[in-house]
């Protein structure tokens, strides 16, 4: 672990820089693959199916069969679980419905807004030593909720050619429309371009390793749109002397399993406490199954001590972390005035793990300082804003004039002519 | 005018294909200039300045006084028209202002969602022949209401090192914190980056020719956001025997007057009505000064014939047009049903002029079919969503075994670990 006190201004971004990330030898790879996928379709699909998961898949779709087995197999406990935090999550995103914004901005000119589902989208959830069929409770259920028509889930079948059951079981829960045994850059391409039996879709939502995040940047410039760009995950805490040491190490201990380049972060105007939480991590780390990688996240983590809250604050929201907690004697203080974090945990009792699961927030957040300028995942994500408006006679009246005007001045004749045509014929009409 | 009678479901996607764009040629030179800004900042934004706009600017930054003698020069009567449009604007970007989402998913776990401003957002203006001071407006107005600190407008010289002054006195109207007089793919890669005088900034928003375009592109690889993917303007008209010839030829001809390239289709279930039409086109052309440019759309542009509402709606569904007029007997039909639109205008007396201008919509939209995955500018598009959650002992108890048995199957101990932790201490308190 790091400790730093009193860093300067001038050196937080070198001392809280991310890794970068060198795409540039991975590109060819997913460009390559995505020319094949489009040309080929299925045959491309399950060429690299053979060769990046090691199986031959004879039906990509699961079938009802597959998802009944997997319902079966999963044990009550879990099904209880996952039904709990499946309850929270949709209360919460469904509080998020908007209204319909409608305004006379002038009198006979009518305004509104309103958002309608982005029709057709892809999930992809990955595979590997941990099922997250988490991720699949928050990306389906908004999507039902915003009434998406098709909800395409991929993921890559294991070296039997199956998905977890729990997958498959939270999948057909939250009203998946069809699930896909089809993983990595070869499910990108194919929801970007549709296959035989993948379909095409217009947005691409879901975690993955770099070549997955690769695929789905170069997705965008097929006119596929994704939830937002991708990076390892992060956690910043600040935290003072009102902090439990254990439950803070806890937490940060929490985030650094998640790999070895997992971004783990305190900040404190408590020495006493970044001391304690020291030592908390050294006894926790070496209960973990997963200790090895928690180590390498831990080695480079950062403890940075600050005189006070103001410079801890300006200190973060140069950083923009995707899941920030709070454990101070100041809550309101940070509350207030924090200007990019992905999601706020508030207090003593607030783990990041409940907001990966349970409480009901979206885990699918911004990371590598996206927080800046891209919203986690919400129910707005998986709709549109489309604008709406209605003009009378005496709408044109009171507005036509101000149009003519500035279409004149911008050069654009013939959009001053379509207000002058309308206006002469009422002004003939009268 | 190509006139198509009921073209089959299967020949719509290559009867409304978009020109694809070429940018493989284009992109290296844009990621040269960026690799060039990064390195050298002003000096390079200097000598592409130079290079592309055949001018030298001493000072980037507008300066107050010149800012002044923009305000004294633009017209009475121009000032009065974008008051006008402002005020529209205003009205309907603050009445999409969300509140705060506050829900208690279960007793002792709450959890709210509030949107923040994004603190510093680039506004690119382009330059050439028409002034877009209406754009301005269009981004300037929602970025006030959002709260941006900083907004940092971007808009080429002209030959003598100035901006329009309709421009100016718009920027300075709406509250744009910075002018800058550069443009061209080096604005863009002095916003992504920062230089001694461009601040770097979290999105991009604006138009622009095919170099921004791609610049916006790449600028989305080094952590920026951009407001949308943009390509040639759009227009989809439907119409039957309720609508005027006259205004409906007026709508066409405005939209065909941006560019060559610009999209002009017709949908109509009446023949008489797309002779008519047809007719009206002739004659309104010929008065036009951006003839040249409108006869080019125009002969690209298509009028499709189809036998009811319902084909026209699947067709315009599968589109996805950036504007949409709707003009018939059966209005309510296509505004209930209509999918993928970026904004639509319905009735008579509802040219799309209104909407580039004055009526409050704003006219900064998804074209080239990504009406069905992106939203047009709104208030949102410069803020982003954060989540807040906050858990008492009550809280961690009622979701805590959940999170406990979901981290597990995910293989996730110290997640578990770091919820157990707390309702160790919860019972020992007790």
């Amino acid at each position: 672990m790091n400790k730093i006190y009193n860093p300067k201004p001038e050196t937080w971004s070198s001392i809280l820089e991310r890794p970068t990330k060198t795409v540039d030898d991975i590109e060819a790879t997913v460009k390559e693959i995505f020319k094949e996928v489009q040309k080929k379709e299925d045959e491309a699909v399950a060429k690299y199916t053979s060769l990046f998961d090691g199986v031959t898949v004879d039906t990509i779709e699961v079938s009802k069969t597959e998802i009944d087995a997997a319902v079966a197999s999963v044990s009550d406990e879990l099904k209880a679980a996952i039904a709990l935090a499946k309850e929270n999550i949709t209360k919460f995103h469904t509080a998020q419905k908007t209204n319909r914004v409608a305004v006379e901005t002038i009198e006979g000119v009518s305004c509104w807004q309103e958002k309608r589902p982005i029709q057709k989208v892809g999930l992809y959830i990955p595979g590997g030593t941990a099922p997250l069929f988490s991720t699949v409770l928050m990306l389906a259920v908004p999507a039902k909720i915003a009434g998406c028509k098709e909800i395409v889930l991929c993921s890559p079948p294991d070296k039997n050619g199956q998905i977890n059951p729990a997958i498959l079981f939270a999948a057909h829960l939250c009203g998946v429309t069809k699930i896909l045994k089809v993983g990595g850059i070869q499910a990108i391409a194919g929801l970007t371009f549709g296959t035989e039996t993948i379909p095409k879709v217009y947005k691409i939502f879901g975690p993955g390793n770099q070549f997955v995040t690769v695929a789905k940047q170069l997705a965008t410039q097929f006119g596929v749109a994704i939830d937002m760009p991708a990076g390892p995950s992060e956690l910043l805490i600040v935290a003072d002397d009102s902090a439990v040491p254990a439950f803070v190490a806890s937490d940060l201990l929490s985030q650094a399993e998640h790999g070895a380049d997992s971004q783990v972060i305190l900040v404190s105007t408590s020495k006493k406490l970044i001391d304690a939480v020291e030592d908390e991590i050294q006894l926790q780390i070496e209960l973990l199954p997963r200790k090895e990688i928690a180590e390498k996240a831990i080695a480079n983590s950062k403890l940075i001590f600050v005189e006070n809250d103001k410079i801890a604050l300006d200190l973060i929201n140069e950083y923009g972390p995707e899941h920030f907690i709070v454990c101070t004697a100041n809550d309101d203080f940070y509350i207030d005035e924090i200007e990019n974090a992905g999601s706020i945990f508030i207090g003593n009792y607030t783990p990041e793990s409940a907001g990966d699961y349970a409480s009901g927030t979206n885990h699918t957040l911004p990371t590598n300082g996206y927080a800046k300028n891209y919203s986690g995942v919400n129910l707005d994500s998986f709709t549109k804003a489309m604008t709406f408006q209605k003009i009378s006679e005496k709408g044109i009246q009171n507005i036509g004039k101000a149009i003519e005007i500035m279409a004149d001045a911008e050069g654009l004749q013939a959009h001053k002519n379509a207000v002058t045509l309308r206006l002469n014929a009422i002004e003939n009409g009268k």
